[in-house]
């Protein structure tokens, strides 16, 4: 069999999630909270399902949610989206990511993107036929060079994926990036997907810059969110997609083929509980202060960081402590010292990075108990 | 934009099932049951979400219902599939023959399928650059000519979707198709995408014929089903796809970057569902009831028809009626006579079928009360 994919193995999520527990380790990997739901949300989708809400959604998600969705959306970011026609549910933010990217990528078409990145970028555009187009970010302080992002494009760029609050780096894009993204974007006629999946997990003085707050820019963005993230249900697998009526209509008629609609008992409860603007809002601060936990503990350690300015992800610089190359240090680390990270060269061309990335959306105790490890080395 | 499909437009299941909400039809269109799920099954995924399985499952689905999933394949069809690189639990049927179709279909293939065909299979092949090669059955009594489909194999053929019991039809394909179909794959070292969502749903003396129990065929093929339509949970969108294990190499490439995992606390309730045989072993006789109470009241009706073999999908021949084009009749009825249905010619080519598609996974009630109202006609 002629592989499509030739050089995909398994993920390094699944690697050393499945590492983590297969030796017991404090597991610090994989993107996810280790503590419980709202029991709130718990009720209410416990609800929707007594209630029958047990077959086909519509192929767009419920109209109830599109429109909490569309009012979250407003409040954050002053931008609209209307429910009908520009809003479509989604069976996780990888799904929506893919989708967009099935719908506007033809044969020969490049995409731009920057590395250090999520893994689904590269395959997706390989498998829609384009030609993914890294460009590699400054690994101390992962800043955009947008003057060499204006000399990438090609007359056969059509879409640039950007990603803030960012994976694994736990950056946020400035205001002054968005405005050089805004520029190319139109002046170029590209398309965007922003990947903005820890939009509300924003630190200290940073604000979360949404494509949809810039004009221009908004008309020709996909925006992918997650409820996942959000909420404390990864496992629910539930994002969302909002764009342009022209180009939902593209987005639409993918998805329509590829899952059809999502998960109808779980829209019924997020469309109530997106309405308490509270979940969303503090949870910046819900989370700074796990962040803060967990660094306090490792100020006096062999470890070198900046605080992560958004998202759930720390890395750590180890390059006081070994030479080692960071794969094998983050497997020595799961195994030896039961703590398991996510070795970042994993995500980029550059091999040389000597950091790990650590998830804090973790439990106090384990955060501290892996702090306190850390330190020991 | 450049659109890339730019034939597609909103799908027949949502312009009706849209349609018969507007004007208050009992809805016989889109297929889904319109009874509970089982409280036995709901109570167990509550039990899951209050037990905290909200977060990601592992990538091919949990080890649990893999296990269950492959024990109830070996019951059926005496197949085996290894729980751990042959299964792989998916976001729907719909993901599932998307992304087998994804996983092989490279630019150029030509992937042949029969008509009338649910509608997902030719954009899935045109977003993988392939050629749909769609071939007509009889639409008396839905054969396929074998003949013709050897004839029809070019040395770009890389792959055959079947579908049995089939959607639109109802009928089942017997031993002899199978066999037909067998040697051909074998022969040709073609891959089978083998639909078989309604494997459980099987009337009469009429048997399920899985591609997993074809010696060779098996080897080659996708098989796909859908816990949705066996447990009555289609707004749970969970399915599956077995397949040998270097065929499913290339499908878990393409799952993981564009879903990664399916939904958790479902995972946990169906792992534990799917032990009791009663469940599925006991489906056909529950719709056939269905099928025979619908039936038996149109049997002095202008409509004609064949008893469905499989499926929950009764077509009604109305050419004694109307020589109305099967769409505008099939509107015409949910508005004025308050019965949706799907009108057959959107699944194929030809246009001057005269049936329509009746769903009878539905309350007793509702197919006594549309029956009556087809009667009258
Ligand atoms: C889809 S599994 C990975 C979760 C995640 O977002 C991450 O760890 O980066
Ligand atoms: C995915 S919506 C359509 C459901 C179905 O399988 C059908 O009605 O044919």
């Amino acid at each position: 069999i002629n592989s499509k994919l030739p050089h995909v193995s398994t993920t390094i999520f699944t690697v050393m999630s499945d590492l983590a527990r297969e030796h017991g380790a404090i597991n610090l990997s994989q993107g996810f909270p280790s503590f419980s739901t709202d029991d709130h949300l718990k009720s209410l989708i416990k609800n929707a399902i007594t209630n029958d809400h047990n077959q086909y959604a519509p192929m767009q998600g419920l109209l109830s949610i599109r429109v909490s969705l569309s009012n979250l959306i407003h409040n954050c970011y002053g931008a609209i989206y209307r429910p009908d026609d520009e809003i479509c549910i989604t069976a996780g933010a990888t799904q929506a990511i893919f989708t967009a990217i099935q719908a506007i990528v033809h044969p020969g078409d490049e995409v731009i993107y920057f590395t250090p990145a999520y893994d689904c970028y590269e395959p997706a555009i390989q498998l829609a036929g384009g030609i993914p187009v890294p460009i590699s970010m400054d690994v101390q302080n992962f800043a955009i060079d947008w003057d060499l992002v204006k000399q990438t494009i090609s007359n056969k760029t059509v879409a640039i994926i950007i990603n803030t609050p960012h994976n694994p780096s736990g950056t946020v894009m400035s205001k002054e990036d968005m405005l050089c993204l805004q520029k190319l974007v139109v002046d170029h006629g590209l398309i965007c997907i922003s990947d903005e999946v820890y939009e509300h997990i924003v630190f200290d003085d940073n604000k979360h810059m949404s494509a949809a707050s810039f004009e221009g820019l908004k008309e020709r963005s996909f925006i992918i969110g997650s409820f996942g993230k959000t909420y404390h249900i990864t496992g629910w697998k539930t994002g969302y997609c909002v764009a342009s009526k022209v180009l939902m209509k593209e987005f639409l008629k993918v998805h329509q083929y590829l899952v059809f609609c999502v998960n109808h008992p779980i829209q019924v409860a997020l469309a109530e509980y997106l309405k308490t603007p509270k979940h969303y809002l503090e949870l910046g601060a819900f989370y700074q202060r796990k962040r803060d936990l967990f660094l306090s503990l490792l100020k006096d350690s062999m470890f070198k960081f900046s605080p992560a300015q958004g998202s759930y992800f720390q890395l750590l610089d180890y390059s006081s402590i070994t030479n080692e190359h960071d794969v094998s240090f983050a497997k020595r680390l799961t195994i030896e010292n039961k703590i398991a990270s996510i070795p970042i060269s994993v995500f980029m061309s550059n091999d040389n990075t000597k950091k790990l990335r650590f998830c804090f959306a973790k439990k106090d105790d384990e955060l501290i108990q892996a702090a306190n490890i850390l330190k020991a080395l």
